[in-house]
């Protein structure tokens, strides 16, 4: 590990033992929508080539979620964040190698259980920031990702997989999307989320039938194709679709 | 609370503290299925009126799912299980009122987070056993359920939901129903789990779609209604439907 990082670490070591609970951290999967492509947001370690998941740790009177909140506005300033714990990862091993070299009371090196949320995040409003361990912190297209450090590949692609999941009783979009977008937008949302192309006209039916969308007046112009009609998500019945699930498929 | 209890509590704060992981816990939510009935297996605190789930500690060497099902072995005697974490709980008033008056220095009384399994166990197999901190350990209605201890009714709440949207794209019954059932004894178990009947055929038809289930050649008799086909398991199809998921419906 890079010494100027290693000194960062053992200089905090103490402050961070009194102000956080031990053996728990929080990782977060923080996507984004730009350009057709899903992205992720990653940083990474001074002086490492792989890179990490943004993450941090829960301070002794907060609730985990107020953690995940506080550690994702540190890191990108984004107040309009959709977050969602997904699963909690606790081998013993999921830092192996990571902390190699460092003396064992480093309150980094105990043993972390991490609990992993996933981020939908306006990619336009965001700034990614840089913490004092970090050199870099940036968007990375998830059909390109590089290195991982430690475990966070894993919890990546749990992420994922969840998220995919999610899309079938959950509306997504309201985060990822502009204000105003068109159903092909839509789609495209979900096709890069899935990882396969859809069928246009099942896409457009299932969605209108989640009764979640409105169609507005303005219609957009230029192209070889007609105006395509605009769309907006209709905020209230947005968000009882999010806390009461779309109809079960049993 | 009760003053043994206490005691108990008090004798095994240093032993607690040097075996196991501060701050972190297990606590399972264990279905079974018995008389057409969905059950769940709650133990009580010693002089205590409400309920709790099962739960535990995790050791400073064990992965967090390894300490789940040794959890539940100790408890119940089950080796087949089936386990799955669903949800992380980590309010910082879960407990609260639980351990009023007792010294803030007792290693049970620290700040806890728990991670939340959810169990399915055959209810045949089964002897739940009662531990050192508690009176009672036995199987309850899901349709009518006692006061619950702490945060548990919302671990409960969560548990169950999750196992009705897991439903939708995996299998279930391997270990809640006996060898061989009918179809009508595998019906029952979906509706009870969702609370609501389902259409026969329907349910008939999705789930011969899902290509996991045997027909067997004995039927079963008796009974004013034409006799009944057994069916079974395909043991190697119904791994890969839990490992891979149905079909999403997206």
């Amino acid at each position: 590990m890079f010494k100027s990082l290693v000194d960062k670490m053992l200089a905090n070591s103490k402050v961070y033992s009194e102000l956080y609970l031990s053996h728990i951290s929080i990782d977060s999967v923080v996507f984004g929508f730009h350009d057709d492509c899903l992205k992720v947001l990653l940083t990474r370690f001074e002086g490492e080539d792989n890179w990490a998941l943004p993450g941090g740790y829960v301070q002794h009177e907060e609730n985990i979620y107020d953690a995940a909140k506080r550690i994702l506005q540190q890191r990108t300033g984004a107040t309009n964040i959709f977050l969602k714990q997904f699963e909690t990862f606790g081998k013993t091993n999921r830092s192996e190698g990571f902390f190699e070299g460092l003396p064992d009371d480093l309150w980094q090196k105990k043993r972390f259980i991490s609990i992993g949320y996933y981020a939908l995040i306006d990619f336009t409003t965001l700034s990614p920031e840089i913490d004092m361990f970090s050199d870099a912190c940036s968007w990375h297209d998830s059909a390109d990702l590089p290195g991982f450090s430690m475990d966070h590949k894993e919890i990546y692609d749990a992420a994922l997989l969840q998220l995919r999941r999610d899309l079938n009783y959950k509306p997504v979009g309201y985060t990822l999307l502009p204000e105003k977008f068109t159903m092909p937008q839509l789609q495209r949302l979900y096709e890069v989320i899935l990882g396969k192309e859809l069928n246009r006209g099942n896409f457009y039916r299932k969605m209108m039938r989640y009764n979640i969308l409105q169609k507005l007046e303005e219609t957009r112009k230029g192209g070889a194709h007609k105006a395509a009609n605009y769309y907006s998500f209709d905020k209230q019945r947005y968000e009882e679709a999010l806390n009461n699930g779309f109809q079960e498929s049993w």
